[in-house]
């Protein structure tokens, strides 16, 4: 049994999540399901038209400050990107197209990096051109496999997982049936993966 | 420097927080200041006649999911309320009133172990009087200050303190000038006093 990492682009809890994951479940001998969805067809099934860190300014402003000391104590670069959400369906669709490949996790990490160390326009072909090339790999030939009618699908079939998995925010984590929501919750999961994996061992 | 704790008596992970943080924050050699408002006036600010838990049900499923698995690992005693939110303005009343007294910490933890422990019916006065019992004290005389003008004029300039702070849910914790939002956020709120405060003694 793995841990799926549910994770979006956009989302800014998702940063510190996608950079701790990997070591943390790795440390457990668990191994990770990495799972690119979009927010934001489930935000508008609840009446939201953007991210309710934009609605909700004091959630907003909250998060922002919440995030900041966060990342100092993840010893992570954290720089407020100048446009909030950007972007990422382009890089899920690569994401989603290529999960099982080894060079996935480093490229999510490059993409992350980007929006919220660097303040890069992520949702641009260049940048992500560029995530890919910083994974070992040649951003041409992926790019165009992503922007393919079954790339497309298999994100559009993998938010309706999401959604029947009752996801309604990110980063989730998926343990057998148990759902934990939040960076915050990462080791919950983990613990809960290592209490009942072990049992039917 | 103490550390405020906000809770509303309504919320389901005030309850967690409430149980334990006067052990938390003795063991660092904290004093916690016990700062009781109503969330109803800032979600009908945000447009919200209900807790959000019921507006947006998946996100309702979790927290009950969520508010359980935690209970366990914290050792609290847990039965979903069947009827949430309850109405707390009486005791928030209390609470306001009688923020300073040594006994009020007993009363929280009698109102929220009622409500979620034991799925009694906390907005009633009976069920108040006997939390207030329950911390040694003699409810009549208490109630009825907490049902003066004064008592409400305070509950209501805290609530006002609460919006200026920047409080958007609850519990939440507020160290010096800094927020911290969340059951899960104790820990951080004292670790970020234990180094601030040190640095200013």
């Amino acid at each position: 049994m793995a841990i799926q990492f549910w994770f979006e682009f956009a989302s800014s809890y998702s940063y510190p999540a996608a950079m701790r994951i990997e070591a943390a479940a790795a440390a457990r001998g668990i191994a990770v399901e990495w799972k690119a969805f979009l927010l934001g067809p489930i935000f508008r099934s609840q009446g939201w038209n953007d991210s309710p860190f934009n609605l909700y300014p004091a959630k907003g402003r909250y998060m922002w400050r919440d995030l900041s000391r966060l990342c100092e104590e993840l010893h992570l670069p954290f720089v407020r990107p100048s446009q909030f959400p950007r972007n990422g369906l382009l890089a899920a669709r690569v994401a989603c197209a290529f999960a099982n490949e080894p060079w996935l996790p480093a490229f999510v990490r490059a993409f992350y990096a980007a929006n919220f160390a660097r303040d890069e326009d992520v949702s641009s072909v260049a940048v992500i051109a560029r995530c890919l090339e910083s994974a070992g790999q040649h951003p041409e030939a992926l790019l165009a496999a992503a922007g393919s009618e079954t790339s497309k699908a298999k994100l559009r079939a993998q938010g309706e997982e999401a959604e029947r998995l009752g996801l309604f925010g990110a980063p989730s984590f998926v343990v057998g049936r148990e759902l934990f929501w939040g960076n915050d919750r990462l080791e919950s999961a983990l613990a809960w993966h290592a209490a009942h994996d072990a049992g039917r061992a």
